[in-house]
């Protein structure tokens, strides 16, 4: 062993060479603070290489590492990764305990106080280090007090103990004990389930751990001795606060641990403080804390350890906060001129930020999860248990909170989606429709909830430990975790603040992207607005005929035996379709408004039920065995590749027309409100260009009509939803004929990869944990695949058209990596759910600021090719 | 008008310049006839481009034109388009006649007869001339015989009649005579319907048209007289026979529309003959016959006029045949030496084989259509109407024919619809599950026969005009036409014979793509063998499952809770597969065996209706409720992009493992027995790299403890079903870990396109109608995003690999130019229904003929890029 080469070590100065890619943040934020001056006890660092060079057996000189520490020093070590989230092994503590520095002590700080830190030492050593049973302990150590002779008692137990389990005595040599710790840690990291668990964290897999040697500050004793912690913001709220708690005679993170004895920081009349305790210490405290913000440039929690009325600070680590208190403290350090707006949006996570969007589970809340599913829709929700769309209507109605549980939703429950607060579904993955109309609406949302067994005629949900939940029962949906939770939780409501507009506004700025957002609904498009989206990307006209009154309509239009019976039906609808269209339009005024003719298979309008069917032959005074004729034969085996989108403009051209007309007549009545609108119209399920030629003649043409009839001019114009894969390979044909096109990334994913987003949940966590699938394509978007079919048709469109304008619209258009991918193949816009653009166009100024970094340093390459993608050519 | 410039026209004699480009075939042809030595009379030819001025008013001196006819000569006019398929107006026959002419002849061929020439010409000409009424002569020619004064009556009247109708008394001035008739064919050449009639047989629109005018041999008159026609092999078999008719005193077609008075061409018990009667005639007729088929190498048949003794021979045209009397005449014709063997493959239409193969309804024979579908799987079936698979296979075993109807199938379908002779369903397009199988069992087959209104529980069918059809009731389907025939109509049985063979083996031989079929039963195989099949490109090994005792264990399988039960019921599954295969491997012996791994989801394999459920209940011993919630739980918003293919395998790898033992095991036992086979693994509905990893990974590790326990080595090759867009693009990625991609362009189409073929069939045939799809692409392979899809897939998978084996199988296989499409992307095989086979073979012959001929002809550059292409870079 002795032959084995010597591991290194640093003592930790203003001037060593310390970082934190080779000492890990730990030392490197020591060193720090050691640097702004703060009464840092003496620490020396370890490197990664030499941790693991102690795990492979080489050889430490434990001694000489002590040796600056002087005669008879206790030191801690403690775990020293290179992101202080990628976790390590937690500290060990009074290393240099033996029997002659437990006399020693007794002397200075009195026999309980060094029995105290020597049995802690002995406990924590034969735990972390021997890997002893903690229980050995519990047995030897309940027969007394931890004062005078019960806690010599203990400690000599303790002592036998170890003796007996190790054949060994307890190491008394301080070098053997700090040597056989370091070893032991150094080990703990290289186990699989640290590894891990921190790879779950972001750290590779071959992340290295430094460790640092410290010496300990006692906090126990004389004079006022004890430990600490403090910070200085609200780490829910991010309201600057001071918050932390103080334990006297204590050690470590003790006082975090216990509750008897610990003192508030500031003056409380609640109970005694540090602040009226030990003012000295505590203004020091704080002064500590601004050095370090303003010098550190963040929000962190010092450790601190007051020994006989000295102030050591241990630690001071980045606070853990919520995503809202990251916000805050990141845009008030960037208003304080601490760091730059650019550094602030850096900082904060774009996914985090639905966070804030909608009312959350209270973190320091209890939780009795009931169920878990996929978390589909983020935000938490408490009501009542419903389980179908009426009863969630009907609640509504009654100012009632209902949470709306379905084995999987179709359109027939969109307004029960809306109604309720939350929606749970037993089927269904991250797109399924329940998924998708969900997050749409904003409506916190559970799919893919396996493990009920749901009864919807009883009305029950039977969980697998065999509970029943009944309707009215009152649970609380957790969409952002996946948990149903039992009763009613605590909630914190979101609050778009001063802070959060702020950072929305430096976002847009350093923005190289347009975001738009996906709204149905004058409810969404107001959201929109909300969320300064840039206009309307997607607008799905289809949801706009599942209300009551128009539902009956398109049911007569789509029983009507002629054409003349269909565009009588249609004349009706036309008033209702165009007064949606006049509200969106002045809604967005100013914006681009960018419409969907109607997409659905009409098979999606009519009853699936028999009591639905019967209701339905009553209304049209049909026999009910018509009606299920006419049902069943518009029933299809894949409905997602049948009669739908632009099969339904060829083969029923009324109902184009009648969507044209009203777009163009609500154009002109805006217009004349002094509003002018261009409105774009989009042929969805495009994949042959006659397709689009065939559309755009008669759209041409009910436009001509209307500019006659009306004696008003307006423009519009026209493009093509690019969502099956042959309609991105002949993108360059089909671009002839339109001004944009906007790749409808869900359906486009679907066939790509020959894969229903509604059947996809049965086996997709399986794909993704069995790594077949890097990740979920209809998360993120398979850039190899589906991404190479956007750049063929990106590419095509542009050739054809250099002015074409491209986009992509659906899910993906929220997704952060699918962004950048978008902004680098030339994309003009993206469109998403409402509640997805702050994170989209947070992500999108984040990808642009790292690039306009790049190009900074010399690296031209990446804009160049940006360009040169754009250029007509 | 005489300022006009004069249009030309040409005697026919063996030198004139006449070319079938600018004069028509039949002008061409009479000149062919002419220089043979054949007695045409004489004949004038106008080229297209005189008669397009005629029909411009172009002047025509029809004086000169009639001076080499001499005086009083009379002539006939008759179309000559550049393809004889084209049509063109009727012939015009007895031109000149007049009074004069009238008393002439009634003092050489009798008064009565001359009569009768003048009526005829008189009627001709004032119908298709002057555009009369065709009933004013009925009105005034019924009142006498047509003999003697009766005939004088009747002439008198017509001439009476025309001259009221036209207010000119009848032309006299044979000139004026022909320049009428020819400006009338002119101008009829150039009406819409006759142009759109063209079009539909294959002109193109400026097709032009060229006259013949001929002298008359009369027909009629003293010593032997009259006309027929002869032809020298069957129209329907094409066995060598003398078959004609001919009709004393006759002109023209008389005897093809005349039955009274008709005679047999050669010695005939049942009556008189021309060889008996005028035997010098009949002797010459059948020497001309020989010299025409040897010079003119074809089948023609002859129109012959006998004046007097004296044989004329007016014309000859290419015979019109069935598919097998084009085979068998052009297979004769190679093997006299008269064509070669290369002409003989590229006179048969690939598509006209499929009547070869199947029995078809006698194109003779009365046809009653009761309804009409899409035609979707050739030949005809005479049988009685069930409603069920059930009933069809207890139809089977009571000996008796069965035409299966069906509102779709499903695979539960399958026994039943090769227990009956015929299928007929009410929904499905050409590439439904109705029609696929169909084709594949060779079963004629007709889909989405939407006239009818199933009622599946009264055993009904309902047509449009209230007529019903009962189970029970004899129906015929003709797959080809799609049309349902009441009762049994008259069959014609499919003839594989000697000249079929003989052209098989020189199409082989000309072939430079393979041919492989695809077949999933031992029945399958053997017809695989039977068309020479160069193994099989596909086997689905999912309906080795659908037989009655393997079903039931498939169910346990789907209903085993843990993966052990699971296991145990695949052991039991393990023998039945393995001796599945070694009788495939028996039969193909030799021949390359492709294995589609298991493909469909699950939920097929469970039933569909209440009484199965309850069956299915009864028979697992669970209760109705368990079996519902499992079915229920199954069941997939778009199957056809679900939980299938590859993703069974993965998430259920015991039952590709089970497979894949069934498969070595077999080859194995094949072994033992002397046949070695290598048999080709392929994984379907892969989109992802690692998919072909995993599933790989636990092939090989099968093959490994199969090659331990028995002992015995044996190699197999593995390869990927490219039927996703993904895969396509993703080829290059893919192809590193297998040996052959095999795409399959059903899917494919379907993906690309975002089209179920199942719910296409509603609105495909408007689409193709509309020319928003030029053909189906389930039909035809959609060179245009499918073919790119396919380009990508080679180009990428050769680059990865350049020895990978690429092959199409699916339905495209058959299609003539999906094949040629193929053979240019360098394709190794296609892989079709045995029945598509040998259209497959010959059309894969003639494209490989075609191109060795554009080399030839030095056009190099084709060649060039396919061994470009071919190329490991």
């Amino acid at each position: 062993m002795q032959n084995t080469p010597e591991v290194s070590f640093t003592e930790i100065t203003p001037t060593a060479k310390i970082a934190a890619e080779t000492h890990g943040g730990r030392a490197k934020c020591l060193q720090r603070l050691i640097r702004l001056g703060l009464p840092v006890p003496q620490t020396v660092a370890l490197p990664f290489g030499a941790v693991h060079g102690i795990a492979a057996g080489e050889y430490l000189d434990a001694a000489r590492l002590l040796a600056p520490f002087g005669e008879g020093a206790l030191v801690s070590v403690r775990p020293s990764s290179q992101d202080p989230d990628w976790g390590g092994p937690g500290a060990i503590l009074n290393i240099g305990m033996n029997a002659l520095r437990h006399a020693a002590l007794s002397e200075t700080i009195g026999r309980d106080a060094a029995t105290a830190l020597y049995l802690r030492f002995v406990q924590a050593f034969a735990v972390h280090v021997a890997r002893l049973d903690a229980e050995i302990f519990d047995q030897t150590g309940d027969d007394g007090g931890n004062t005078g002779a019960g806690a010599d008692r203990a400690l000599a137990s303790a002592l036998a103990a170890y003796e007996a389990e190790t054949d060994e005595p307890f190491p008394q040599d301080p070098a053997v004990q700090l040597a056989e710790v370091l070893r032991s840690m150094a080990r703990a990291w290289q186990g699989t389930s640290a590894r891990l668990l921190r790879q779950a964290r972001g750290a590779p897999p071959d992340a290295g751990l430094g460790l640092v040697v410290q010496r300990m500050a006692l906090g126990v004793g004389q004079g006022e001795s004890g430990s600490g912690v403090i910070q200085f913001i609200d780490e829910i709220t991010g309201i600057p606060r001071i918050k932390g708690r103080y334990l006297g005679q204590s050690q470590g993170r003790d006082a975090l641990l216990k509750n008897e004895g610990t003192l508030y920081l500031t003056r409380d009349p609640r109970g005694p403080s540090l602040e009226e305790r030990a003012p000295e210490c505590f203004a020091a405290l704080v002064e500590y804390g601004r050095v370090i913000r303003t010098r550190l440039r963040e929000e962190m929690q010092i450790e601190f350890t007051i020994e006989n009325g000295t102030l050591h600070v241990l630690d001071a680590v980045r606070l853990r906060r919520s995503a809202r208190a990251l916000l805050r403290s990141a845009v008030a350090l960037a208003e304080d001129g601490i760091i730059s707006r650019e550094e602030a949006l850096r900082r904060i996570d774009p996914h985090a930020l639905t966070e804030l969007l909608h009312p959350q589970v209270d973190p320091a809340a209890r939780r009795e999860v009931l169920l878990a599913g996929l978390g589909a829709s983020p935000g938490a929700a408490t009501g009542r248990i419903v389980f179908t769309a009426q009863a969630a209507q009907a609640a509504e109605a009654q100012g009632e909170n209902a949470i709306l549980v379905r084995r999987e939703t179709t359109p027939e429950d969109v307004r029960g989606m809306h109604a309720a607060r939350g929606v749970l579904t037993e089927k269904g993955g991250m797109t399924s429709h329940a998924a998708v109309i969900a997050r749409g609406l904003g409506v916190p949302c559970i799919v893919g909830a396996g493990g009920m067994t749901l009864d919807l005629r009883g009305e029950t949900i039977t969980l697998e430990n065999g509970r029943t939940l009944r309707a009215g029962q009152v649970v609380t949906i957790d969409g952002t975790s996946g948990q149903v939770l039992a009763g009613a939780a605590d909630l914190l409501e979101p609050q778009l603040d001063d802070s959060f507009q702020r950072l929305m506004e430096w976002a847009g700025a350093a923005c190289d992207i347009a975001i738009r957002a996906n709204a149905d609904t004058p409810d969404d498009a107001r959201m929109a607005r909300t969320f300064a989206a840039e206009g309307i990307g997607l607008c799905r006209t289809e949801h706009m005929f599942f209300q009551e009154d128009r539902l009956t309509l398109m049911r007569e239009m789509i029983f009507a035996d002629t054409p003349e019976d269909r565009q009588a039906v249609l004349e009706r609808l036309l008033p209702l379709q165009r007064a949606d269209f006049v509200e969106l339009f002045r809604i967005m005024r100013g914006q681009p408004v960018c419409i969907r003719l109607f997409d659905p298979p009409l098979h999606e309008f009519l009853p699936a039920t028999r009591e639905g069917l019967r209701e339905l032959a009553e209304a049209l005074d049909l026999p009910l065995s018509d009606v299920i004729r006419r049902v069943d034969s518009l029933s299809e085996f894949n409905p997602m590749l049948g009669m739908r989108g632009v099969r339904l403009g060829i083969t029923i051209p009324e109902i184009y027309e009648m969507q044209a007309r009203a777009i163009f007549e609500a154009t002109v009545e805006t217009g004349h409100q002094g509003a002018t609108v261009v409105p774009e119209i989009m042929i969805p399920l495009v994949s042959a260009r006659r397709e689009v030629e065939i559309v755009k003649t008669r759209i041409d043409s009910v436009a001509a009509a209307v500019r006659i009839e009306t004696g008003a001019d307006f423009t519009y114009r026209l493009g093509v939803m690019v969502e099956t894969p042959r309609a991105a390979l002949r993108a360059g044909d089909i671009a002839g004929n339109v001004e944009f096109l906007s790749f409808g990334t869900n359906d486009l994913t679907q066939m790509a990869y020959g894969l229903s987003r509604d059947d996809a949940g049965r086996f997709m966590s399986d794909y993704v944990q069995q790594g077949v699938f890097a990740e979920d394509p209809f998360h993120r978007l398979d850039t190899e695949g589906v991404g190479e079919l956007l750049m063929i048709g990106a590419e095509r469109g542009r050739r054809m058209r250099p002015d074409v304008v491209l986009a992509v619209c659906g899910e993906h258009g929220g997704n952060p990596e699918s962004i950048d991918f978008c902004r680098q193949a030339g994309f003009d816009y993206v469109s998403c759910s409402p509640f997805r653009v702050p994170v989209a166009r947070l992500a999108a100024a984040q990808f642009a600021l790292r690039d306009a970094r790049k190009v900074e340093k010399g690296n031209l390459k990446q804009k160049l090719r940006r360009v040169f993608r754009k250029a007509p050519g």
